[in-house]
């Protein structure tokens, strides 16, 4: 693992690395924040980003940093899918498939297989990586994320009881089965027989929650993408059909960027804060 | 003028507007943040950018809607320099020179002068047009700047007694006269005759200042400028020497970036705040 940027921010440090992934068979770059004093006690909040992404949007556009630093609380934030020159783009080069888009799964179908693994990347590699290699509480952490990300947030919080203390979603897709990001997602990751898609489905997720692990989630009522990709009326259903608890807030006038992202991020970073340190 | 992009961020607007400058001879774009509620009263901050940049790295960047919007100021972000294909640039093409580097004077020397007028735009041009299309209080301003910004912000301030309520600068180029980055700009810009180069010098410009404006400057000491180019110490000479009120942070381990403008950019927005709506 190799540091490549360290930028004192906000009294922490914002680091960027690169390392090998095994996973992915690849090497990858992802950004971590540590807030000023962190130590062995400090809580790791994961960031999960959106499609077109890399682990720096996040880092210079959502301002995470001044919460982070306030509550004490690292963020690591990875990339978005497998990258380089080897790995097997969208014959498109679209901006939802392939490079910069891989939707947090574990892809079954040829050729996407042996690098699109952002799954297991996010919830076995990179927090081992971590954990060896950082002197903080990579045992007690939360996960959040945008749009593409949000769903990666909220997919892997509900597949994982009992492993993250709070989960929260900017503008999640909310049920990749249901809408076209998510199955031209799902059908070239895991090819057609739907049944293996709902693994990765947080409105079917929800269903089958062995914990009840609040939601929360904002949502701009101006974002482009609400009624045809991101449907959060799915969700609502789907925690109102199975009683899990879900904090949905429509925010009038937001759009679907980094400006939204950031006028809420404080509201995020203390959910999570609260959680990461409860009693 | 025509909008071209507006964001709802922090509950206020994040605008964007390309217009025809006529000081420029050319099309240019402009930023500009309203916070919440922005009437006649509100006032507003200029804030200059340095070196490469345009008009919306720090709308992207800085997190400054945030405290905009708490305080009830509105910021207005110009590019750096003319823009265009019909604009002439360094031969080089050097990020320090010609586009995205007008360095906020005048030029008198071909082939520049008929373009790069900078210091017109922000200190005539701009503010009438600002002035003609929005409902704030543009009688009631503040100045600040970043790098190449950091001069702007300075220097306008200083040849404009009684104009701004504040001024401050982060990691300002203080004295252009005295670095390589000035040295090239005001002899590529004014010709080599020295004496010209005084009226955008605020070291120089010190000396005859008609107006104690305090000065408020942040200088990261990790920065990579901050030895052959932005040496703050002239400034303290100049201020100290002419009896000019000066706060000058030297923040430990911040670089030139924009994570340490982000830092401090609470502590600006609040010196100007108090500045602007003090009675």
């Amino acid at each position: 693992m190799n540091l490549i940027d360290n930028q004192v921010c906000f009294a922490g440090e914002q680091r960027r690395y690169q390392h090998s992934s095994t996973v992915l068979d690849c090497e990858m770059t992802f950004s971590i924040y540590l807030p000023p004093q962190s130590n062995s006690k400090t809580p790791l909040i994961y960031w999960l980003s959106g499609l077109t992404c890399s682990d720096e949007n996040f880092v210079q556009k959502s301002g995470a940093q001044r919460y982070a630093a306030e509550h004490g609380v690292a963020i690591v934030a990875p990339d978005t899918s497998p990258r380089g020159d080897a790995i097997p783009d969208d014959v498109e080069a679209s901006y939802d498939f392939g490079l910069g888009a891989g939707f947090y799964v574990n892809a079954s179908e040829q050729p996407w297989a042996k690098n699109y693994r952002m799954y297991d990347y996010v919830v076995n590699e990179l927090p081992q990586l971590l954990k060896r290699n950082f002197d903080i509480d990579t045992g007690r952490t939360s996960i959040m994320g945008h749009s593409m990300g949000g769903h990666g947030a909220l997919s892997i919080a509900l597949k994982n009881p009992g492993r993250f203390q709070s989960v929260s979603a900017f503008a999640p897709i909310v049920s990749p089965i249901n809408c076209a990001w998510g199955q031209k997602a799902l059908s070239g990751y895991l090819g057609s027989d739907q049944t293996s898609w709902k693994q990765y489905d947080s409105c079917e997720l929800i269903a089958s929650a062995a914990e009840r692990l609040p939601l929360l989630v904002d949502q701009g009522d101006a974002d482009n993408f609400l009624a045809e990709q991101l449907k959060p009326e799915l969700l609502k259903q789907a925690c109102e059909k199975h009683n899990h608890p879900l904090t949905l807030r429509l925010q009038p006038g937001y759009d679907h960027s980094y400006f939204f992202i950031a006028s809420f991020m404080a509201d995020h970073i203390h959910w999570h804060a609260s959680a990461l340190f409860a009693k």
